[in-house]
């Protein structure tokens, strides 16, 4: 079936009618409607709208605390915990966001590892909102194994995503880079699977971990990189982990309580993540900033496009474009959040 | 001509006495055999002993200065800048690294800015000496034009790497990443030239920016990810870009003085770095991260291989493996560095 158009307001209503059904909490609504906002005004669908219906269930089942009491802990100049209270993502990871960016303002960086929480969407809205503060922003989270090691027949990291953002002086928009270290996300397998697509090359495998390019039979994702350097993505998808897991003693990716799939709705999965601010003022000064990026943005837009491809791109740039339209036009919903959020 | 076998301290020696007879001070031969050695014995023979002779002829040339005063700025209680007085950026970029350390122990995090540097060798090294002090680190830095962006035509970035490193309690050696952001280095190309060999698919373009796997028709290298998902690496690469160069104000790629094949070797080149230390005790305690690396690691060394594929190593698991092989049987040296050291 055919996706449904909704103006943008109108989905944001709708999303914050059913998150507070569900028994969540003014701050948790607002955190987690602007992450899902976020994602599917800017083409993430597979972090947008369509994940409301399994929050609001987590959220009924226990899993989730609708109205959770999140404790910050500053344990140095440049450095603090969160604590989740195993309420939304969102929630952990906007608060995180605005801790660091306040430590950064204070000390030239802030860095805020999270625990006790829960997915948080897109990881590029937490280091788009850092550098909507004037900042450099780095975000990630680990999350349940799904794609394997360079060589391994099992899936032992998730899809663990690297987020980066920069202001740009002058625009509205600010430099984004939002990636899994797999290939491709796990929702593209799914979407081929429902329409009878071959997938790309080396970006799947089967059970026994051999490459397959049937979206059937796909039961892993393999790290960036492919069959040659996949070591690569898979070192990066470490990264996530060191990061938001290791350094928080939060919960390791193969050890998780399956995000969708479980029985267990009721207890909660122990997530962490990190977010990372820092302050141009305190590096070579925001007027060199801003004018670097401008020179290097320029430079990068100018390069001219291989024969056949389109025009050049930074991190962010058809993402921005995707937001533009759909603030005109509206987002496309499926069906079944559509008829969730009772739409259609 | 076959590599010559030199047992390593007799190495580190040859390369103390050319440094110094092109008039590098005793701290700044100190850092650069330091760093060579550590990618010497890691088999990272692109950036080990074969540097010297190119770092012997720019600090005669003037590019380099032999005795550089390197100043660290303290910015903020979490950031400093260091200038490294165009000296070598070896120095500069462990001082910067030593630096963080400082830092961090003070502030939980400890983030440095290097400007007024040059080539740096392995950015492997100075992320694994801020594990060394028992903290999480990343080192990067910018380099000149050599890779083209995603559907580009021409080269923009370098090859950018991405370095973190992590203390492992009760290992002598950390975990350890050290990845440039295009697939291949472009001295595999270089080496497949003289081999006669074809390189793989999508890792090189021709002048135009056509994909070749003509290794003497390569004019470019193109980013991690390939003709599908090179987005990712051409952002990785900006990643470095924007920490090296655009926070501290030093060079872009694409207007750097080029490193090889200028007629000029007088003019500083003004290439900047980045290093962060990230201190475990300020985040989930130290006892916590150990725990959690040691079951992270022996998790995924538990990982099962895919069909025909080795066992599953962790990053740095293959360089540790070579670095205890060639320091009990020797480091091979390419004949002219060899008669360069006057090894042969």
């Amino acid at each position: 079936m055919d996706p449904i158009i909704v103006e943008a307001g109108v989905l944001a209503r709708a999303l914050e009618e059913s998150l507070r059904e569900a028994g969540a909490s003014d701050e948790s609504v607002e955190a987690c409607v602007r992450a899902l906002m976020h994602a599917s005004l800017l083409g993430v669908d597979s972090h947008g709208a369509r994940l409301v219906a399994h929050y609001c269930r987590v959220l009924k089942g226990g899993r989730v605390n609708p109205r959770p009491a999140v404790k910050l802990t500053r344990t140095g100049p440049a450095a603090a915990m969160l604590d989740g209270d195993d309420g939304l993502g969102h929630l952990t990871a906007y608060r995180a966001a605005e801790a660091a960016v306040e430590i950064a303002r204070e000390s030239g960086v802030g860095a805020v590892g999270a625990t006790r929480s829960s997915h948080f969407g897109a990881a590029g809205a937490y280091a788009r909102a850092i550098a909507e503060a004037g900042m450099v922003g780095f975000a990630t989270t680990n999350a349940d194994s799904i794609v394997a090691l360079f060589g391994s027949a099992k899936a032992f990291h998730g899809t663990n995503p690297l987020a980066f953002a920069a202001p740009v002086a002058g625009a509205s928009r600010p430099w984004l880079l939002d990636m899994a270290t797999s290939s491709i996300p796990q929702n593209r397998v799914l979407l081929y699977r429902s329409l009878g697509r071959e997938l790309p090359e080396n970006v799947a495998a089967d059970a026994a971990g051999v490459p397959t390019r049937d979206a059937q039979a796909a039961e892993m994702l393999l790290p960036l990189g492919g069959a040659d350097y996949g070591f690569k993505g898979a070192a990066l998808a470490g990264v996530a982990t060191l990061f938001s897991a290791i350094l928080t003693g939060a919960t390791l990716d193969h050890a998780f309580i399956p995000m969708v799939g479980s029985q267990d709705i009721a207890t909660p999965r122990g997530m962490g993540h990190f977010v990372l601010a820092i302050d141009p003022a305190r590096f070579g000064g925001t007027a060199v900033f801003e004018a670097g990026m401008r020179a290097y943005l320029d430079a990068l837009r100018a390069s001219p496009a291989a024969e056949g491809a389109g025009p050049i791109l930074a991190p962010g740039d058809r993402e921005w474009a995707v937001e533009a339209e759909r603030r005109a036009n509206g987002v496309p919903i499926d069906p079944d959040t559509a008829a969730f959020l009772r739409l259609s």
